[in-house]
């Protein structure tokens, strides 16, 4: 007995389904490359068995306990930590109850999917989990999870990853990865350098964190040209961790190419704590063109996730603090916002700077045209609410036909949820070889040239694009 | 013979539709919730033969003028009543075939699909309107309505409707509703609070509505206070006609959570008809809080339309007053709009909130993002010109992934035209289905989990959310 | 053998592929109607040959050059010129190595099945082009181009052009139309009123251009009176060379009708070069009003091109020129921006305003919605970036619910590449017909309406609008 479809979002139609099913036949075993995300290294490096299944499933996943809590279900009964240490459910099974008889909330979702991958076939559930079978299988995966061949490592391996990237704080001391590397484990788990919290001038502590900075590095990051001095010498003690790429989480899409000498005044203020909300948006704008003339030096990939409104609700920072389902997508602007970095290196063919994006409607209008021409740019995945079957197929739709297929980098699952991993990638691999199948259904490309194109997808152009 | 198709929007390829058609046998009689609308409450309290094919389906219907207006025909031919009560064309027959002769132009739009589903089902017509049999169906639906089974009751019985609301204003005596409870009849029909004339600064008589509201309710609505007073108690009073909810058809989604001290400031420049642009939506905005709050107390669900520029064209305005066709949807922000509302009471569960919008890009951007987190929030359905096919299949290809079904209300048919309530239900119900055949045919829902989704999609979640 | 598939996009269904067959085969012999284009009037007056295939086919196309510039090849490899006139690839067959070579590039692009119909269907090319057959391929075109058979107005003849507009300045002298129309041959090739040159204050030379348009005319053309008056002579001046149409391409969609006395003052500012940003998107936004009330009087059909980003990038703007694959698409709102021209003219049935964009969340939005109510408006088909197979179904999916089809005007080209002229109307064709049997197949649209609505969209319509 089986959960899932084995021919799920091949197609709805035999004949396109048969044609996607070759393609997909083609690479689903090819090794998993995810140049993006946001797993722990610690795992990794302590290996240690994952607690229980609703630590491993529930309450570190943004994406479920926010269904759970929009049907009014607080946050604190599914053992989401509060910021003041206060009583919060405590027991995994009463929480794994409550998600196990809430699963109906899930039909139509990702994460249903991706649960569903997981339970099967990490576990070996056969049966969709509900309030009836909730204590089976909380056991099933409990007494799994105290095996070694369920530690971190063990399914990395059986995960077929072939290189993960976490993203780390640039004043991270990266000793989670000094340690894998130290283990001598062969797996290949590398960093990026996320500098957000000494480069955005209204990150809590910010002035701290440059001190922090500049002492890690022994340079005076209090000058500006120490601080960008700083942010080099800092890259590349990422680079030695594997790094290949930088990741930068701003508000907006914005940069600015600043004279040196404003942006070092800007940089005083910031410092200060004085910029006003416009300077603080320019400063980390500045920041962009910066980093990616960097880039051009250090070889690192330059990505940039802007758009998202963090920590909507202020009730939820102030009781839970961040990244607790509260983060909105808003309307963003490219073609503005952008030109001051592309002005000034733009045309480098030698620079990678990767765009994600949470406003759909700038896939067709934008993104795609503005990736069909400037030599650096690539366009990333579908990004986070995106990162589905419908958000998926819309950005094939959307952006193919202006940027062509070379101009994406394959898949990232940017997920803390380790045993979605394959489910991401797998259910990546499905849409695009049924758009690929439809594509050739329709006389739009050549059967011969699709088995390619599938393999560029799921695995080469994101090896190629993050230089992994 | 047939006018419509038994499988329609069923699904195109026949394993799809096999699927769907199933589902939609079990939910296609089921009774008809209706819970936000603009009929007549005169109608169900007189019961009063409707005049004539004309009346009946042309002049009061904007979808059918105005395309019919956008090729050039004058709203006078069509009997729209000018505003100077200047002469219009007064011979039904007439303006019926000026319609029926251009029945062409609504190939493709849902305002067909209606017309045909009605002229079937309701009048038996078995063939498609044009010039040539103009005078024919004319006579045939002439005929019909003058006798007792075509009366709103008798249709309302007919259409198999269980509860329908109406939409009143705050300072609308509901003397209809009060004939209809008084006749002993036993249909449902309920009515809802709209307070946009004594809460829109910039409303027609603001000020004088203000003051009859205080007349009505016994309360110096004057003062701020007293103003607050008079709204609880005029809810009360439509609550003792059934109402369960409240609507709000706002230019914008702006909320605030204004110091009550600044309310009443607003309030008084409002009165006295000095409010700046921005000062009378902050007013509105604030009241919306306000009414959410009242909702915690008396429970009626908090519905919000914003986003559709009224009587565009003022030339038309002037000519024929409004509703005449001319409003036309904007751009609409919710995430920082919502933010002063949702920071005062997006947490209680025990809250209803139901989002519309005519801005598709913000479905999967901004409204499933918020309502698949806030406890109070909910999904409305395709509104307006998103009624329809298409509009319906991108609601839920958009927001499914990420808000789920169950933070969606099911189908609101929001119209004025009567006959169309049963085609537009169907609609709804036959696109569900199609969509949830698809989930199914691609292995994203198990065959045994839909017939209960379209169940409630079909009846169950519109009245649960609106409590019915 | 073949490179295109003959059923392509018919549909990927058997079932729905066979009704769109049939609707195509009604409609795939239509001749072409071309009203609105970029070729140059030069080759029908000449009549010379094409001189090779990479001047034919790569070199001119801007979709094609930016998406080989997109993954870093310089645009000087690909021939194009420098504005400097510094060295760039002058062989041509070299290009034409490089463009073959990167093929793969435009796999999943309009671009490549336009390519791909030229060369099986103009040129008898039977293999898809790769770096292995590029000079086989190259020699069997560049033969072919020197044959009178392949020279421009046999190819005219041969692509079954009815009616192509080219696109004219207001102060170009039209010799060659003249050329053309002393020459006796009887191809219909009409030119377009395109005033961007006098009518924008950001235009380089504004005042010169102003100037000489006076002198051509004739007229004191630095006075308001007589500038107006300069327009309408020079419009019927066009109108002797068949200009059935407009045409402005502005950065916005704003229209403005001001007091003739402001719009006197804004014109004098502007021909002093003393205008701000606001004043002279004013300025242009007035004119179109005016050029609106010309059309009441001459006939001229007002077609509105807004929302190009052009020449974002500065550094390719001062190195090549513009129109060089860097004008990216913006958000553009339609409903604020026409209102003062609609409420001047919008009731007017006598004129037709035809609306582009490329901002597609306004079809379903705005556009669809001003376009089905006012009688003047009307919908171009997708346009540049959506000229595409997935483009033109969005557009037919999100605006036919509201405009229907008859609010919409069929297929422009909008081309320069003059081989891609049959490719881009066949594929129009074909989306539409594939869309028709949609609604077909799922009950929207009876059988036999479609084969009339499918001859509408490939002929009709255009020729009605454009009045050609």
């Amino acid at each position: 007995m089986a959960i899932l479809d084995d021919d799920r979002l091949l197609g709805t139609d035999a004949g396109l389904r048969a044609i996607a099913r070759d393609l997909y036949d083609g690479v689903r075993d090819l090794p998993i490359i995810s140049p993006h995300g946001h797993t722990d290294p610690r795992w990794f490096a302590e290996n240690a068995a994952f607690p229980d299944p609703a630590q491993l499933f529930v309450t570190p996943d943004h994406y479920v306990f926010r269904m759970l809590h929009s049907q009014g279900i607080p946050l604190e009964d599914l053992g989401v930590p509060r910021a003041d240490g206060g009583p919060i459910e405590g027991d995994p099974r009463r929480i794994w109850r409550l998600f196990a008889g809430n699963y109906h909330l899930f039909r139509g979702t990702p994460s249903r999917m991706w649960l569903d991958h997981a339970f099967q076939d990490v576990f070996g559930i056969t049966e969709r989990l509900s309030a009836d079978n909730a204590d089976a299988i909380y056991d099933r995966i409990d007494g799994q999870l105290k095996t070694d061949a369920f530690r971190p490592r063990a399914l990395f391996e059986r995960f077929n990853i072939e290189a993960i990237s976490t993203t780390d704080s640039a004043i991270d001391d990266l000793k989670w990865h000094r340690m894998i590397r130290d283990s001598g484990w062969q797996g290949k788990v590398v960093t990026a350098y996320r500098p957000d919290a000494v480069v955005d001038p209204e990150f809590a502590g910010f002035a701290e964190n440059v001190a922090k900075l500049g002492e890690i590095v022994g340079e005076d990051a209090t000058t500006w040209t120490g601080y960008l001095a700083a942010h080099r010498n800092r890259r590349d003690y990422f680079k030695s961790f594997g790094a290949t790429s930088s990741d930068h989480g701003h508000a907006t899409a914005r940069t600015e190419d600043l004279p040196q000498d404003v942006a070092a005044r800007l940089f005083d203020k910031a410092l200060q704590g004085t910029c006003t909300e416009d300077e603080a948006d320019a400063f980390r704008g500045h920041m962009l063109t910066e980093m990616a003339r960097m880039s051009l030096d250090d070889g690192l990939v330059l990505q940039i996730h802007p758009g998202s409104f963090r920590n909507h609700s202020g009730t939820t920072l102030d009781r839970f603090g961040r990244d607790k389902g509260y983060d909105i997508p808003t309307r963003t602007d490219y073609v503005h916002a952008l030109k001051p970095l592309l002005d000034a290196v733009g045309h480098r063919a030698d620079l990678t700077v990767i765009l994600f994006t949470l406003d759909e409607s700038t896939y067709a209008r934008e993104l795609a045209p503005l990736a069909g021409v400037y030599p650096c740019l690539r366009l990333g995945p579908p990004w986070w609410f995106h990162d589905s079957p419908e958000g998926m197929l819309r950005f094939r739709q959307m952006a193919t036909e202006t940027a062509g297929f070379y101009n994406t980098v394959g898949f990232n699952d940017d997920t803390r949820a380790f045993c979605s991993i394959p489910a991401r990638h797998d259910v990546a691999r499905r849409v695009d070889c049924a758009f690929l199948a439809t594509l050739i259904a329709s006389g739009r490309l050549d059967a011969d040239e699709a088995p390619g194109v599938a393999r560029d997808l799921a695995y080469g152009l994101a090896k190629q694009a993050y230089r992994l």
